[in-house]
């Protein structure tokens, strides 16, 4: 049941207070309480913006201890102590260890600002207005990202139509289009319809778009046309990136090396609003303030931001400690595959997991009887049939093995029968 | 001199850290401080984010205490006790004394994504892609927003052309045309090009755009020709919005009562980012979730923001004092503009004030030589040549006093003549 | 009535057969008739694409030659001697003489066709997508012309949205709006919302619009503000061209050089369908064959245009003869306006003249009686408010006589009043 | 060497006359003559507008009478005897005995006109703006068809990017990819990127895009995606139409029925511009006069279009003996592909032919050297390597087998190898 007030006064826009009818309160770690009492273990971690848990001690500390002082808080894009700080130690625990040479631009602190940054840039760059995008893309919901965003629930809520995107199938969409074969060909052949494009923008897992997650060599065949055609490759990692895949971006061990990423959820660590695209040295001509913003300096988010990574990502302790985590989800996908009926197919990449069911009728039952149950988990993809699992990255594995007995029990509870 | 990290690191498209070279630390009140103990007056405020000062200590003590006790802090748009507190407040301080009857909408935090939801739901609701907007326009730089967004240097930036959107001249932007009688005889005239409209979008006054203010009488007739033509009105309250000029909205006692109503800036009252989007009811038609965005729930922005409305806006003392403020301003504006040759016209509307200068160098110098006299004052307009006083609307009266000393000593400096 | 096998196979897209119902079979110089043997005095000249009148005897003999020779009528772009033929002769009688310095282009034989080159070129020569066009104005129904054409029953008709083109109001629209200065102002402001357009698209007079008349002035300061900001200027003198201002080209004595110019209608002089681009030669910088249409070399139609050309262009005694005319049509209307209370403004240009009337069913039930009395005369104006007269240029005066008295023995049996 | 006049005053868009360097004068049946007296036989046929050869003795006939008795020429959509008689006729030859019912709106003369009109009508009807358009389509260069048009030379030609329309791959464009089946699955998956179009617009035969023949199956299947979704099926069949194929209707025997077909080319017989839209009659929803054009009414057109209709298709005898020929040009076309290295592909539908070689300098040289010759015969594809055999349709075969001999010695002329 919803709430008074809420229902009274907010629009009907809202969404996931439908699906987790609760009045939540306080968080600590990977469990939400609600102003009953009641605890719930975290499988969404604030769709993914949530990667060190609720409140992390050293983060927080860090947090109060800014506030306290009177540290400057609000600082458009002027230089403060406490960014140069994020962007030091951006550069010396993420940029340098990983070889990587990348500019980082701040701009308002949402996702669909970072990708509308991402895009004005490629298409300013290259004096081309075409991008590709891909079937089942989310990227934020401001008309520059929303036209390259596949769902219709969102392309319609925009009341126009959209201009040069062209969408692509995705790694795995349909059988016998390979995109970055199909990509070449409608590129090398000068009367395919399609204009040279500025730049391909991917997700290395879609995240909304049900958990699919493209292979390496796809991704890598994908950045080689980009790369003989002029074509710069964007990769937006808000979702996928600051560890949720087992490394700090998504795409470390797939062998690419985008042009632009975008970083947003996670980069403060405490789910604070930041963002951060990633460019190329040689793409940073943008004029002074002609991409600009109210919040860009969030400074509370710069001191939890660069406590994160003193936090976890100084040395490889973090990460290899990952390895389990993502062992442990994996089998137990697995196992949840082999015993239930209704599950088509798990996935995941590194904690970045999905349940498929046969309909979104037993995704959104299996949902709302966890939740019942004292489990956050929600379903995603253009059916809403997949259950997606975005635990904190720090949950410690009895809780993660709480949360799939949880899962479990709402699957046997479906009564759709249990594999022999 | 610029900070070498953000030479070396930062984006060439930031921008403030030019005009003020220091390096932040502390902030308090009015008062900001840099790394070597320096302190500025800050007429700036964050852009209009920075209403009741920096670190106010009643909103201060509101979030040291929510963080403290672990207080959920990310919640998508989940229902939260914060939430709910800040919605019963508003709802109690701001609309119901007001008569106003509006939905609440929590969008991404950023300004420019409330003025997108605004513009996506006025197409959706009429079904008609065109939007008005106004010569001088700044309604931020994704692509939705920066449609409506006039100045060049924005729109040159996004690499592609825009759509659906038809500029008319501001008050007072150009003899002879009047925007009202303009607009009604371009809708009458079903041969003039001008497509029916789903909305004008306008604010009351144009802080980017040079602080251009519209009369009442201006409004209300803009309004007029909206009712008759059954097109939306929005207001973009974002900057001059939540006290700046004299009252809670800027349109108070402009006899408007705009369909929509986009807030930002100073809304959570301590710089953090939040962004609302007021409705009226009958507007209220989204899908479910078909607008979202990661940080709709920013929970520590909730609680600083009903700290702030409780704080300023539980009763009228607030407001009333503020008058000696806008009078003071008004009356140190005129006397600036008596002495100085170089200052074409000062203009305020409560504490939104502006000194327009002959060039944009004579602005830039002002600016320049008074933050190294311990002034923060930005220009604007669209040569540049427009100084924007933004000061917290809480600032002493002798800091004000004192921020005009210095304003005044600068364009001492200028030597372009002092007028007999 | 309309005819069966019309109702019963023609799209009701149809239109003018419901105003004009006979049915048509012969014509000769400004009389047509139908075939009960009904004669009519034709006012409209096929909307401007008869100024030669029908069937003139000196170019249907070449035409008949022509055919009965077997020369080749449908040639593409190819070189062919009735093409080079026409070639010289517009250039000996029309560029020459009036030392014009234009390139021919032959696009698909449609006025639409010819504006669509011109608005492709100029925004590929600038590299600019903005263009200005007029309140009122008529350049054609596929997307490119729509775009620029005012009346919203064309505009919806297209189902989808336009882009890329800012409207402006023509001279007279508004009292206090001069566009030449209102344009200047909205392009020497960075921050008006106007992009710098590629081309300024113009009707000396407005033919479907209303025959709103532009003055010299008005036009040669809109060339003057084109100039300084390098705006190509493009006229489009389609309906008004040809001599029906009472000079080959409309603008003529405007004192403007245009950069492009389209024609159609009456430059192949026979009603046979052909178009022609006229740009400055540094404009010529299409890649071969990157503006095509199979219908370019209508041979045919080059035929009658030479003929055309020689008949009346050779020398200066038709237009000569046209001031008598034109002259004769000024007082005509005068007159009407001194008697009827219901004539709201007559105007004309050359032999392009307007009656407008207080409402649209004044100028139909005028137009519905005169086509009794046997006249053909139509209506116009984003109203259809004004009865628009284009007799062709040749027909005799005491023809235009007779017309002029059927319209005043209409406008008496309106019976709105005559003025005393 | 080109034409001084031309290369003076013509635009540097010329391009067939840089192929076929030569001025034509006169031409009769499949051959054509320029003024030095020099024969050629023409395998171009207009680009498909001379179905019937040059200059019908039958045609001419009607044509020359028509105008010696000053039948009324140019009559916008007024209603004429001549215009009766065409539409009677249509229905009596072509659509009775088809049983088709359509509606004909005849828009203005050129196919890219009443391409622009089924697209309008497509998107009127159903309230949406995407349409579906495929690899290699040409159907026009003005805006809303250009927008479909594949070729890059013509897009980039526009100086402005495109809108509503998707591009996917033809039959047979790349393995693997279905089109009708991979359509459906992007119209079923809500989140694939692509919006509900309201029609696809497909040609049967792409001429320009290389004489691509779509199955009969690809057609079929393609149609009942169509009929599932609720999307229009437009078939382009102004250069596959009018007998091309064999039959009246490109797709008559492929099993479909479109519920838009456009028409143009051969429609008129005899060269000259005439367009006309087929439309379903459930389908006409238009405003009166809502798509107008001046040229509507070409009565010479559709004087020689009814004589060319009862000359061609009162009985089924014309259809009959094309099978000869299409069986001709079939074998020719093998052989030639049987004994030539360069020959990568030969294919033909009707008397619609192509000989696709291994280069563009290839198949340029063959035409160069055909010319050179005595034939009239062009490139086409993406690439520029597909010679296109276009001959009149009433060629007599003994004027083919010239033909191909001419083609078969210039291709021996390269010297690139001759299959043992």
């Amino acid at each position: 049941m919803q709430n008074d007030t809420i229902t009274r006064r907010e629009s009907v826009v809202r969404s996931y207070c439908r699906d987790f009818p609760a009045i939540f309160k306080s968080a600590n770690g990977s469990v939400i309480k609600d102003i009953e009492g009641k605890s719930y273990i975290d499988f969404f971690a604030g769709a993914g913006a949530l990667n060190y848990g609720h409140n992390h001690p050293a983060l927080k500390e860090a947090l109060l201890e800014y506030l306290s002082s009177d540290g400057i808080l609000h600082a458009l894009d002027m230089t403060t102590e406490a960014k140069i700080g994020f962007i030091e130690t951006f550069e010396r625990t993420i940029l340098l260890p990983r070889e990587m040479d990348y500019k980082l631009q701040f701009t308002g602190p949402t996702g669909t600002n970072a990708v509308e940054a991402a895009l004005k840039l490629a298409r300013l760059f290259t004096g081309r207005p075409t991008v590709i995008s891909f079937t089942n893309a989310f990227h934020g919901v401001t008309m520059g990202s929303l036209s390259t965003t596949g769902n219709r629930k969102f392309r319609n809520a925009s009341g126009q139509s959209f201009q040069n995107v062209t969408f692509l199938p995705y790694d795995g969409y349909v059988d016998g289009v390979y995109a970055p074969t199909y990509l070449d060909k409608l590129l090398v052949d000068s009367s395919s319809g399609l204009d040279l494009p500025a730049a391909v923008l991917v997700e290395t897992v879609q995240g909304e778009g049900g958990v699919n997650i493209a292979s390496s060599r796809w991704l890598v065949d994908l950045q080689d046309v980009c790369r003989r055609h002029g074509i710069l490759l964007i990769v937006d990692d808000i979702q996928a990136g600051c560890g949720r895949t087992g490394h700090f971006f998504s795409f470390e061990k797939d062998g690419i090396s985008p042009d632009i990423v975008t970083l947003s959820k996670s980069i403060s660590g405490y789910g604070l609003p930041m963002s951060l695209v990633l460019l190329k040295p040689y793409l940073d001509i943008w004029e002074p303030g002609s991409h600009n913003g109210t919040f860009r300096g969030n400074n509370a988010a710069f001191v939890t931001a660069t406590a994160a990574l003193l936090e976890f990502w100084q040395d490889a302790s973090f990460e290899q400690g990952m390895a389990n985590h993502t062992r442990f989800i994996k089998e137990a996908l697995e196992e949840l595959s082999k015993k239930y009926d209704c599950i088509v197919d798990v996935r995941s990449k590194g904690m970045f997991g999905a349940i498929e069911m046969t309909t979104k009728w037993q995704a959104d039952a299996v949902s709302a009887k966890s939740f019942a149950d004292g489990l956050i988990v929600e379903t995603c993809g253009a059916g809403g049939q997949v259950l997606k699992l975005l635990p904190p990255l720090n949950t410690p594995i009895d809780q993660l093995a709480e949360g799939f007995d949880i899962i479990s029990n709402s699957l046997d509870s479906l009564g759709t029968g249990v594999r022999p």
